[in-house]
């Protein structure tokens, strides 16, 4: 009897503590309805990156780890960069190498150190003479070229996405913080001309309080699958669920709402289609049955403060190119796609932007003479010290170029980066996480605080000058 | 002894059921993750009502109930339709019913019964020489008006949302199984021309296989809430979360996905910003302090057959009126806001269609001259027949008129109507699903299969002619 009672009080605990129904992965378990990723302790004498600048640098010393498609794109625009010396280049192929070192020296720059192969990377990466790696491989060696660069003293700038899931967002964070360099990704549609005038508008308060905020990554890239190197980028995809490719279009709508400064990610739900177009091309060209990407994926995040915030990714479906970035607010409304326009209060409105308009039409988008108006009014700063050249040099209509530029700025006069290693794990995480709650039937998931509650510490976004 | 296993046995029983951490509601409990409200169970004899359909009437006998905004519109469309015999009218307010029957002086017809007060309706729905109650009152009366009208013997047709609950829209289900009647909501949308072309062209397999939709009722009404009697409409969104008016961008997308004909709507999740606009207005007008629609509302829909729907809400925020309504398709792309564009496969595309382009770039909208062409060479068989007479007519650019038209149609030919209960059901219980996701962290949320099993027993959507 009394061993009954003991195996009946026994069972009566384990039950009161499960949850029979919650589904459970490797590194989350669900805590009251939502998905909890765990989170690595810090490790002693890690600082937080929060508004962390160094030195001031006369020249900035650079490498290049991948000279590829936006590799060999990169090594072109730095040529046009002033206080740049371009130490070293670096790819699995060595033609590739050669063909950078024509670029550098057809712009008149001496030759840099070539490496090539496996472990490329790693040679050039023990160097002593290098203040900045600049990475632009494929995706899958992001994380560990990062890793490795901090960890022999220098500092990162990576293309997107730098990482995909939470436990490589959190290592790059940690080894951030614990080598205290820049841990910066390359972000470039957060400079575009007309998000960085938006920005500005916004943080003048046109908009009045953003509520909502939409972005996406909708590009068909039929035509560009055959260009990736060994089929990294539909290899990729073939095997990671979620929104694989988020920042483009978060990146610059977490900008407006201040995320980390002042506000931050809570929670997240996600839907994903089946995969129909992009499990065709994988049977094509991989022999595979299984594309774990959906064609088309939407995710929607809450913000602290209660604002919501969408990101859409398809890059299979014949489609207009859209990144959408949208913002609205109490105030007023800003569209980048397909059609740029505002709607504004006209009480808002300077007269002299009305443009002779005797009454503005809060329903409607402004007319083109004010948007133009406002365009010219609200130009950031930025643009309106480097717009010029920007457009000549290009990349992606300037924007590569201002984002390049901005990087240098930054640190050859000790400023803070625009983007910080929390932008770059909080934009990436949208990989892993919306996978997540997508395979758990939407179930909402909650986004992990990388600054390990310190994301009230800053007072909004600022691009330091 | 005995007595402390006894307790401990039974708090066993108890223990092994329940779910520590889920939520739980008056009329839904949480399972596996995803709340799922109760189902009422069927009484003896209620019989399913999909294609289902009455013998021809030669003259459709209709009354009307609430004959202000909306109403006195739709009497006056009904002056120009064959076949109706306007036989009452009714409103809270007797001035609108004599302005009503007005309406029919000067368009040459009879003098129609009136109908005015608290039961006015009731009185109404008692007479036995009524085919059809159409139903255009402020919202909370949507429901009693209905299932009275059925319970006496009536069709009804009536404004959206016909309900908010999921209770209401079981009771409107079951009502209208039990009485053998129509109930059809008047949701305008589905037969606006563009809505119409793209359904056509969907159905011809233009756009292959539509995985994703979007619609949104984005509509700033800052210069209307004076206009509904008694205020009912802010009252309503002042009492009642969620996205209280999905239908209009709703409809059309369950429309080209065949919901319960073939699909159906298994879960959604939904994210509301806080009230910031809306508790201002409700403050100044109705002096509280609470809000509990959000200003604006995004809630994602998943369908058995895997297909994605995203509905949004905003009647609150300066921006242009948008229903969005979008189709993304393995072969093709619709988009109606901000501008009307399809994106298709070249393939697709007759040579008389291609208007003397080369090329079709299949990521970008195609060329003006081409998006005509498809909206002549696929406009909707039922356009075709009386588009220009709706242009005429007019109701929301001709849409009300197609509406009307088609129900009384139908009705006239003994067919099934366009619009079945179930429809009536699944959109409008969006309103409720998306509250009380919103309210639990965004959690997933069942959606009701108010087919009761039956939704693969029609093949496809069909207008019948």
């Amino acid at each position: 009897m009394r061993r009954v009672m003991i195996i009946m009080a026994a069972a009566l605990v384990i039950l009161a503590g499960c949850r029979p129904c919650a589904p459970k992965g490797e590194n989350w378990k669900v805590v009251d309805g939502m998905i909890e990723f765990d989170v690595p302790a810090a490790e002693p004498g890690q600082q937080d990156m929060l508004g962390f600048a160094l030195e001031p640098m006369d020249t900035v010393r650079v490498a290049f780890v991948g000279v590829g498609m936006r590799g060999g794109d990169a090594v072109a625009r730095y040529t046009h960069i002033d206080g740049v010396k371009i130490v070293a280049l670096c790819d699995l192929y060595p033609d590739r190498v050669e063909k950078a070192q024509q670029t550098l020296a057809n712009a008149g720059f001496p030759a840099a150190a070539s490496y090539s192969g496996e472990d490329g990377w790693k040679e050039l990466c023990q160097r002593d003479d290098i203040d900045l790696v600049y990475v632009t491989t494929g995706w899958q060696m992001h994380v560990p070229i990062s890793l490795y660069a901090m960890e022999h003293g220098k500092n990162v700038a990576c293309e997107v996405p730098i990482a995909y899931s939470v436990e490589d967002c959190w290592k790059l964070v940690n080894t951030a913080e614990k080598t205290r360099r820049h841990c910066m990704m390359l972000e470039n549609c957060i400079y575009d001309n007309f998000e960085m005038t938006a920005l500005n508008m916004a943080q003048q308060g046109l908009f009045g309080e953003i509520i909502h905020t939409e972005g996406a990554y909708i590009h068909n890239l039929e035509p560009f699958w055959d260009e990736y190197a060994d089929n990294w980028r539909m290899e990729f995809n073939q095997s990671h669920g979620g929104d694989v490719y988020p920042t483009h279009g978060f990146g610059p709508c977490c900008n407006v709402l201040n995320i980390h400064r002042g506000d931050k990610l809570n929670y997240l739900v996600s839907m994903s289609t089946e995969s129909i177009n992009g499990k065709a091309l994988a049977q094509k060209k991989m022999g595979v049955e299984e594309y774990a990407c959906g064609d088309h994926q939407v995710t929607l995040v809450m913000t602290e403060k209660g604002k919501s915030m969408e990101i859409q990714h398809n890059v299979y479906t014949p489609r207009p190119y859209n990144r959408m970035y949208q913002l609205t607010g109490t105030e007023g409304f800003a569209n980048k796609y397909p059609i740029e326009g505002f709607t504004l209060r006209e009480a808002n409105l300077s007269d002299s932007l009305k443009c002779g308009y005797e009454s503005i039409n809060e329903h409607k988008f402004l007319p083109v003479e004010i948007r133009e108006a406002l365009m010219k009014a609200y130009q950031h700063p930025i643009y309106k010290e480097i717009g010029e050249v920007a457009r000549k040099v290009g990349g992606h209509g300037g924007m590569d170029y201002v984002m390049d530029y901005r990087l240098i700025y930054c640190l050859r006069h000790g400023l803070p980066l625009d983007q910080d290693v929390y932008d770059a794990a909080e934009w990436c995480c949208i990989g892993e996480l919306s996978a997540v709650s997508d395979a758990n039937g939407s179930m909402p998931v909650r986004v992990p605080d990388f600054t390990r509650g310190r994301w009230n510490k800053l007072d909004g976004l600022k691009f330091y000058r």
